[in-house]
């Protein structure tokens, strides 16, 4: 079965604002089997969106339209859709009511123009809003069915799991519906899908997306099936040589992130660890405690940005600074060592690089190009250093080496460094 | 004048992609003064493309389509546009030869299936790509112009820049649009809005969009003349009043992001900064570093995740942490000054807080709820700490109480703290 959505308002047709109530939506219908063959984006224009509503009801059995639903001369969904429809819109004096009642309970004087909420296309059906004021309405018309749902997400998603989800599920065929979400790193995305497209690409069901981001790859798969245990073992048929082709550089297979896969390991080790960072000046710290529950395992971190202070706070040798450089093996791996020596973790992790835009020189006269970064990491295992050279700016530069040297990590608590 | 926007591919279609391509489309048609009316996101299905081309083409006079260019039986775009048009495609020897060539440029043969990127329809000019395969196509049909561009952003900002442009701004009304981005914050979306919309209000020109995120309230004003000047009188009758209004709560009238600003504060007072982060992990930072050039005032930081690390590391009485507890303004101020003190830094700047999802016990007993945050600021002025309870998730009262911080800092700097 087959669906389209469309977002109604202006503010979506600017260069700030995309729609994503939509990408609710999708994931929503998908899990009852339904496909999104088109969406789109319309002002707040009544014609043109009557317009739009009576083309995509001519291609589409579900129709599903967020936004304009609102108090004001530009909320223009309900006449839009009764034009496109030839219906009359009917005043509700129960949705007026209950309007009145909920200004009253904030102990405000509700706007006349708020009764234009109260307006309901003929013979539809009110999908009460606990969460606003403008409630949605369900409709059908000639074997289509049709929504029209509240803009503001909050709102959105409870008209449409409560109200829209029951009703739909009466109408649409059952199928079941299981996904699984991988995730790789340390391989691009050109590489990876050289090595797993001969897997995927005999197979229309499971669906497989690939996604790349942050240094992370993300393969998702969604197999169908009119049950979930076949649903289950198509996964498996596609999910295991997938697994085994990619071998450690697959993290997670259930969408954990890496910073969540490191801190597991850390946990199941009793171990503990602490950063020193200089050109992410903070980056690595920040990804590790963004897991709730990182005080179990992480101790600190120093982020000496200037060189002064990889001698001052770490207590690093002046001379490996001065002799190597800032940006050298040698001293990413001192400064590893030093933050697990001055914090008492089992581990430490340091960054050191170019994130340029500017290049710098080391101590031989050499200039070091932006993107080039060495990761240290000290632990019971001893000491190492890797180099990599990263294209692109900054922010991507920055990006790359907290996942490096997080994806090192994982792999040394793994012992397959 | 107005323009649609189709993006073609069905992966746009997941609940995980959208079009971006169509933010940046719109930034640059809304600069020559054309504004896009709708946009679409249509899968790769020859025949329901076709019906929504010959439906945008009855209604706008510019169309530009996205994607589907590719080798693949997938891209569907060139079969699809001919179609709606009753063209036929031809066969573009010239292109043929240039994949040949680019393909032999980088010693690979070309697949069979490239060749379908040489077709063009019947009566359309061709748009050199430099960036990729497939080249664009221009088509005008009816009085309507119409563009056919490559997908991948990279490929499409060229093409559409260097070959689209031209061409519309000789068929496009000249129209002089300037804009103006305001930055604010220590302000809710909704007060600010209360506070400048009757001044906004009074203009259809220059267009006002708000924006709220991260603690950012972004303004951003349009306005559209037949001449510069007459566009420059107008934004500055619409952003001088709300300047006056918002005060100091206004850090940037050139979208410069508050970490930039800072940053400038920092060179101009000749002054050094260091932090030292609890609940943050790094984030304020990774956040002052972002800014290329941070290397002149930020000298390095803290992060003393753990308590005792705040003893050890930053050299905090023990007694001030064991009596108010870690999360205190006594705690908070000590480690500013501590941060400022071990590095030398003109400022010191300290967060420590409860980042969530549990609260945490206070030395006296009572509950810290998560969204607990305290802000400390040693500098020559002297020692200060403010309290905030954050409402959100983890991630939300980390960002915010880097946003404080760091606005704590500009007030200071200002002398308007």
């Amino acid at each position: 079965m087959n669906a389209e959505i469309i977002a109604v308002g202006s503010e979506m047709l600017t260069p700030e604002r995309v729609d994503t109530n939509s990408l609710y939506l999708t994931a929503e219908l998908n899990k009852l089997g339904v496909e999104v063959v088109a969406k789109s984006v319309i002002g707040d224009d009544r014609d043109r969106l009557a317009d739009a509503v009576a083309h995509a009801l001519r291609r589409s059995p579900v129709l599903i339209l967020s936004g304009g639903l609102g108090p004001t001369e530009d909320d223009v969904t309900r006449e839009a859709v009764a034009q496109a429809l030839d219906r009359k819109l009917v005043f509700d004096s129960e949705i007026a009511a209950a309007l009145e009642r909920r200004f009253a309970q904030f102990k405000r004087k509700m706007a006349e123009n708020n009764r234009r909420q109260a307006f309901v296309i003929e013979g539809a059906d009110v999908l009460a809003n606990e969460r606003g004021t403008a409630p949605g309405q369900w409709l059908e018309e000639s074997g289509s069915v049709m929504m029209l749902l509240p803009g503001p997400p909050y709102e959105l998603r409870s008209v449409f799991e409560r109200q829209c989800l029951p009703r739909l599920a009466r109408i649409v065929p059952p199928l079941a519906i299981r996904t699984c979400e991988m995730r790789a790193t340390g391989i691009t995305e050109s590489e990876l899908d050289q090595l797993i497209a001969p897997v995927y690409k005999k197979y229309d069901n499971p669906a497989t997306t690939i996604l790349a981001s942050d240094g992370t790859i993300q393969i998702h798969l969604r197999a169908r099936c009119s049950t979930a245990a076949d649903a289950d073992r198509l996964l498996a048929e596609v999910a295991g040589p997938i697994q085994l082709l990619l071998g450690h550089r697959m993290y997670s297979t259930n969408g954990d992130s890496l910073e969540m896969v490191v801190g597991a390991l850390l946990v199941k080790a009793h171990a503990t660890l602490a950063v020193a960072e200089s050109c992410t000046g903070g980056m690595l710290g920040e990804r590790i405690t963004s897991a709730a529950g990182s005080s179990r395992y992480f101790l600190g971190g120093f982020v000496t940005y200037q060189n002064a202070m990889k001698v001052e706070l770490l207590a690093m040798s002046r001379e490996t600074l001065e002799r190597f450089g800032p940006v050298s093996a040698e001293t990413a791996a001192a400064m590893a060592a030093c933050a697990a020596r001055r914090t008492g973790a089992t581990y430490g992790v340091a960054i050191t690089g170019v994130a340029g835009p500017d290049p710098v020189a080391a101590p031989d006269g050499q200039l070091l190009p932006a993107g080039a970064v060495y990761v240290g990491i000290a632990g019971p295992e001893g000491v190492r250093a890797v180099h990599r050279q990263f294209p692109g700016d900054r922010k991507r530069v920055r990006v790359f080496s907290t996942q490096l040297a997080l994806d090192l990590l994982r792999r040394q608590l793994l012992g397959k460094p």
